[in-house]
């Protein structure tokens, strides 16, 4: 016998769960949809080559590589955003904008640990060959609307733009090269804290009494969207021409989803935001749920530059990936209890081997008016069919022997209840459907 | 530069694609649901020793197989079934019997060929913990019903029973131990021809002269469901218990079919039919699909011992697996150019950036109404946008300047028949509902 065991870090999805996880995807789905985002599929191995050297040092360590037959060396894909770069280098007559949606697995070779595993999905937007800042501005509209729409209400958008910081660090006296240093360091204000980035800084040599200043009175300040300090903030970044060209997107992105109606609790301009990846390039955001406290739930950016490490000109592109997991850590929390773990409405028990032939009939009936309808295979004792459909959560059971059968009588059960009533097999759909 | 490249054997699904892809697993899925079946997922990858050996010689070397960091073996899933015996023995509590469907990618180091990828979809449906043929029954019955609602009508299912070709060949004295052999010559009858079995079989050592008249007149002939030559074929397996078994499940089977009201038609029992795998222990089947003729479409059956590899006892086990593949490819050909290649029905040109907040708000009622709208972020000449919309096959197209804005008037664009009207913005969602 060879013991059961799956990988460490990996996960079975039962069908409770997994009935959670679709609802999630469908609804993230359907809003996509109506953005006009399309759907997606790249393999779930690339070359290695494709995805070496894009996720930074610690990133690539990460990657799940092996040679196959050929000698070739492959990789599965750590997210869904290289791949969809060699996608569009490869297809260069793709309409473009492109807008499209990837809802899939990605891997990391990481240590497992509570939360954070091996394989999981990730669900992107993105938005290939527009420039203009409408379109970052539509994908925290879609953030907002997904959110919304899976009943999330306090949570806050955090947007800050690359040129702006840019600009900041050259104003600071920060040279070209050390910028990303700077970066990498304020993206760890989450975790380290603010004496933590200060500390960091110093040590990399970077870290003037003027910068210290700065970040403390106003890039760490806790009212960044107060319009005292939003003002201030801009004074940071003005007067260089990056950092007025980030002001302006930012400007851009906040009317947009002003004019879209989004309340204006639900996002906010955070100088603090960094995000840890070097590509991106302007618009920068990632969403916080507050209530529950489960932390960043989405993040992303602008990647002008990405693309054209496979293309032969630079395309530019932004987009914002969700983190699936966690929105399903969330709503299993809060829903599950309501639901049932089934998606199945009605179980037919067998009353003999003699019955199948109509219990088949009157499935067939059923299903045909869209009621989801299991048949038990067995006519075991009654018990332990009715124990059957109590487990899976099953709603209405079904009970026919040959008496009824001969009226074309029929008994249902509701299993919630605990009754039944004996009717008419022709009324048989309606009652199940008026039920609630 | 990195050159763009995709694995060789390894496909993207691009938007027009992935639409038709979807449309199909929608259609399964509905169907599986109808039945009670439950979605269940398990990791891409598992450890490679839970594969090895349960496919065969042949199957085992075209496992993809690596090392992870701490020096495990793991292995790509080959299939969906094996990963299913690992589940059902790790949760040993799981209510039965447990009818789970799984669609998801495997892999397979194949040598890439016309039609054959290393990465592919399965479609699996299988019952858990019943050993009644009135399981077996449903799983036709749901390839039938899968089938007809994806437009199929010349297909038929072929169905035998293991123990029936085991009856038969323990008859013809054939041993036990070359029992498997002897169905792996008769599996390749599609292949090879008559001929070609026959002679395998011989030079296997395996044919006498009574055996080889038999498959000659009754298994391989070419009406198999006469009612004389069924007869006949009843008699070469019945007599020895696991026949007579074999026959009564095979009934069984048949009748399921008959009272659910499956015509004949899509439907035979097959006596020549073998299937490859090693572990069927009772009913087998595969669907093959006439018109157009791309052979077997699905195929499955009863593996009553699998399960017990995993676990401390045997557990009953049932399924069936759909190769979307070919259904796509079939489909493709039949409606695609029917299909729009997007499910984007409207598309908002944008007339000047100041006009964005209009669109806005126009995009925001329009998706409300549960119309996917997409707006043009960049104020291009209209031709471009236009374009746009036509590559895209976006159906209605909104055209608003100022003076419309502010007469609360806009132009609606049907892209098909490249007329427009000009309408009060209040008829719009109206309008376009009211379109065909």
């Amino acid at each position: 016998m060879i013991v059961p065991q799956i990988p460490k870090g990996f996960r079975d999805f039962l069908p409770n769960k997994m009935i959670v996880r679709q609802k999630i995807i469908k609804t993230m789905i359907d809003v996509f949809e109506a953005f006009g985002f399309e759907p997606l599929d790249t393999p779930c191995l690339e070359y290695a080559e494709t995805l070496q050297g894009k996720y930074g040092e610690e990133g690539d360590k990460l990657i799940y590589k092996f040679q196959d037959r050929g000698g070739r060396a492959l990789a599965l894909r750590y997210d869904l955003t290289i791949p969809l770069c060699r996608v569009i280098a490869t297809y260069a007559d793709l309409t473009k904008p492109f807008k499209r949606y990837q809802i899939a697995p990605v891997w990391r070779a990481d240590k497992p640990q509570k939360g954070r595993f091996r394989e999981f999905y990730q669900c992107d937007i993105d938005i290939i060959g527009s420039a203009s800042a409408y379109a970052d501005g539509e994908l925290l509209i879609i953030t907002y609307s997904v959110l919304r729409k899976l009943g999330f209400d306090d949570f806050v958008i955090r947007i800050n733009n690359r040129k702006i910081l840019n600009a900041f660090a050259v104003k600071e006296g920060i040279s070209e090269k050390d910028i990303p240093n700077f970066f990498r360091s304020l993206d760890k204000l989450d975790k380290v804290g603010k004496e933590g980035v200060i500390k960091e800084l110093n040590s990399k040599g970077l870290l003037s009494k003027s910068l210290e200043m700065k970040l403390i009175d106003f890039v760490f300040s806790e009212e960044p969207d107060n319009p005292q300090s939003f003002s201030a903030i801009r004074k940071l970044a003005e007067g260089i021409s990056v950092g007025d060209e980030g002001i302006k997107e930012l400007e851009a992105v906040l009317e947009t989803l002003a004019a879209y109606g989004v309340p204006e609790k639900y996002y906010q301009f955070d100088m603090s935001l960094a995000r840890g990846l070097d590509y991106y390039t302007g618009p920068i955001f990632e969403t916080i749920v507050k209530a529950p406290a489960i932390g960043s739930i989405t993040g992303g950016g602008r990647y002008d530059g990405l693309i054209g490490l496979f293309a032969k000109q630079p395309i530019p592109a932004t987009g914002i990936s969700f983190g699936l997991e966690r929105l399903v850590t969330v709503l299993e929390d809060k829903g599950s209890s309501q639901e049932r773990g089934t998606k199945t409405k009605v179980l037919l028990t067998l009353f003999d081997a003699a019955m199948m032939g109509e219990n088949l009939k009157i499935a067939k009936t059923l299903r045909e008016a869209g009621l989801n309808t299991e048949i038990y295979y067995t006519p075991h004792k009654l018990k332990k069919q009715l124990t059957y459909a109590a487990n899976r959560g099953v709603p209405f059971v079904l009970i026919l022997g040959p008496d009824e059968a001969g009226e074309a009588m029929i008994t249902l059960r509701y299993m919630d209840a605990g009754s039944q009533v004996k009717i008419p097999q022709s009324e048989l759909v309606r009652t199940i459907k008026d039920m609630p």
